[in-house]
């Protein structure tokens, strides 16, 4: 009795250790939402070798750095990237400041809902848009006015908040790796100040984990306090051959894993699988009309070479429709 | 009898319970190259407030971010910057290999040793001389020859290999700091990538938290290999003004502490410590002729506006000679 006693004291108090030691994997399946198969295990397999010691593949913890795309890739970017959207109603919010916009493109074409004429004015068009609704203010004021945005509008088709229009199994996917200690980062063609707005809440990402595109910082001192001020100039875009030097410049490193969704990820694909070692690119496929959307081929999240080169680069390709149990949480 | 030895059982599992939990700082005395007194005193008072939880000034983990300088801060920087005397070394070692050196500026008055001559290139024979010691190789070719440098290359005066005239006292700092769940950042007017080379091993800082000067990168193919190649370009200087730019470019968030030797620090310790909040800044000066070096007024180093204004802002000064007991480790 005293024995048995004393064993059940010590195991309860080793159990408390065990549990709290335990990684959060051992103790629930892995991936609920992916659906058995080649695809899920190959995630599981490539973690597994990476974090065996003794594994000819094993790889130090510091090393052990996950990048991922955003749009399409952790949440979506139909029927137009979610900071576009952002963008248009930021004009219609801030026109009646701009009575000359009624007049002038592409505002005119914003304010009118006239998608045609917003198209003719390109690329020019686009960058007008997003300087008038991204810059010209401080960072805390922009921080202030897109999580307001997050928190009040809502996607056209799905009438829901855009921060719950995350993938349920990349959710999983990012808690998964970090529970075998790997660090995630989000390297996105979108804006980092923007992206950072939601990251942490969204993802669990903090915003030193988070590279994108930049637009100019101009330090000032407004009433006797310093500011940090956006101007209106592209400084770096992180999209194709801008990801592997966003990666470079703001990670120091090359990761071990990448996933992305289109061919604007391609060339981060191909620099993070390039480096010696076990590697892993995974790219989301969007083939899923009833519950998402099916695109490949359109002007947002063009998917053609990233297509017909995984299979020969070793890149596992994912079906929404047939690997994800379910999309969104 | 019983009872007491079930008691014992529970406290030696209850001690490798408490021992598994416990932080680094209360075993061993913190900051022991710190002499007792007021500046030791404060760093200790600040981390007690942030980190208590029920203090009105706790500070949640996510947001404990610290800031540190790299040269005059956490390794010497005298009698210039050692980047700048890795660049003249370069100059000396690809000698062979550029003839037209022996004839042109700054490359004629580094290879004679004329201080006076490369003087009077100025700025524009400084940036020469680092864009034709830093640009025009793979990112991995660089990293290896820094490596290599730091490996081989010693001090002028010391004798020693530049990675060990780090701080002692500053290593304690730092290693104090992530005992109290502090992710610690160097924000360097020196190159990034040159940063990179020594920051894990040199202060346990890993690449992805290291912000610095950068210049531009080039995504290519060479020998059916995707490389990022050094491009003769600066893109960013993180100095002075840049410093706060660049914290939020790569951090995204506003640290509460913040540590620096030089006015080149000033907008940086301004910029943290303007936060809301409890918060740090800290400033080294170099007093300690014997030791290490004693300056403030030139080329390098310069503190005039920090000296002047850290009392007024709140900032702590550190006076080598009298709050370190030793310099190097």
């Amino acid at each position: 009795m005293l024995r048995t006693k004393t064993l059940f004291v010590f195991l309860v108090a080793l159990g408390m250790l065990a549990a709290a030691i335990q990684p959060v994997y051992a103790i629930d399946e892995p991936l609920p939402s992916w659906n058995d198969g080649a695809v899920k295990q190959s995630i599981i397999d490539f973690v597994q070798r990476v974090t065996t010691e003794g594994n000819p593949y094993f790889v130090p913890i510091p090393e052990r750095i996950a990048v991922f795309d955003n749009d399409g890739t952790l949440w979506a970017e139909q029927p137009a990237y979610f900071q576009g959207l952002f963008a248009i109603d930021r004009v219609r919010a801030l026109a009646p400041q701009h009575p000359e916009w009624t007049t002038i493109q592409p505002f005119q074409a914003v304010l009118a809902n006239d998608l045609k004429a917003f198209a003719a004015t390109g690329l020019q068009g686009i960058a007008e848009l997003m300087m008038a609704t991204h810059a010209g203010m401080t960072t805390v004021e922009f921080d202030a006015t897109v999580k307001d945005w997050l928190a009040t509008a809502r996607h056209p088709k799905f009438n829901r908040p855009y921060t719950s229009l995350v993938y349920q199994p990349m959710l999983e996917l990012l808690e998964y790796l970090r529970a075998n200690d790997f660090k995630t980062f989000i390297v996105s063609g979108g804006g980092v100040e923007f992206v950072r707005c939601f990251s942490e809440k969204a993802y669990g990402i903090p915003p030193e984990q988070v590279v994108g595109s930049m637009i100019k910082l101009q330090y000032e001192q407004r009433d006797g306090k310093p500011v940090l001020v956006r101007l209106p100039e592209v400084v770096f875009i992180d999209d194709n051959a801008g990801k592997p030097v966003g990666i470079q410049s703001a990670i120091g490193r090359r990761p071990i894993a990448a996933f992305g969704n289109s061919d604007g990820d391609f060339e981060m694909l191909e620099w993070v699988t390039a480096g010696s070692g076990e590697r892993f690119g995974l790219i989301v496929h969007h083939d899923d009309a009833v519950r998402e959307f099916a695109y490949d081929s359109g002007a947002i999240g063009k998917l053609d070479r990233g297509l017909r080169e995984a299979p020969q680069r070793g890149w596992v390709l994912v079906s929404m429709k047939n690997d994800w149990k379910k999309i969104f949480p």
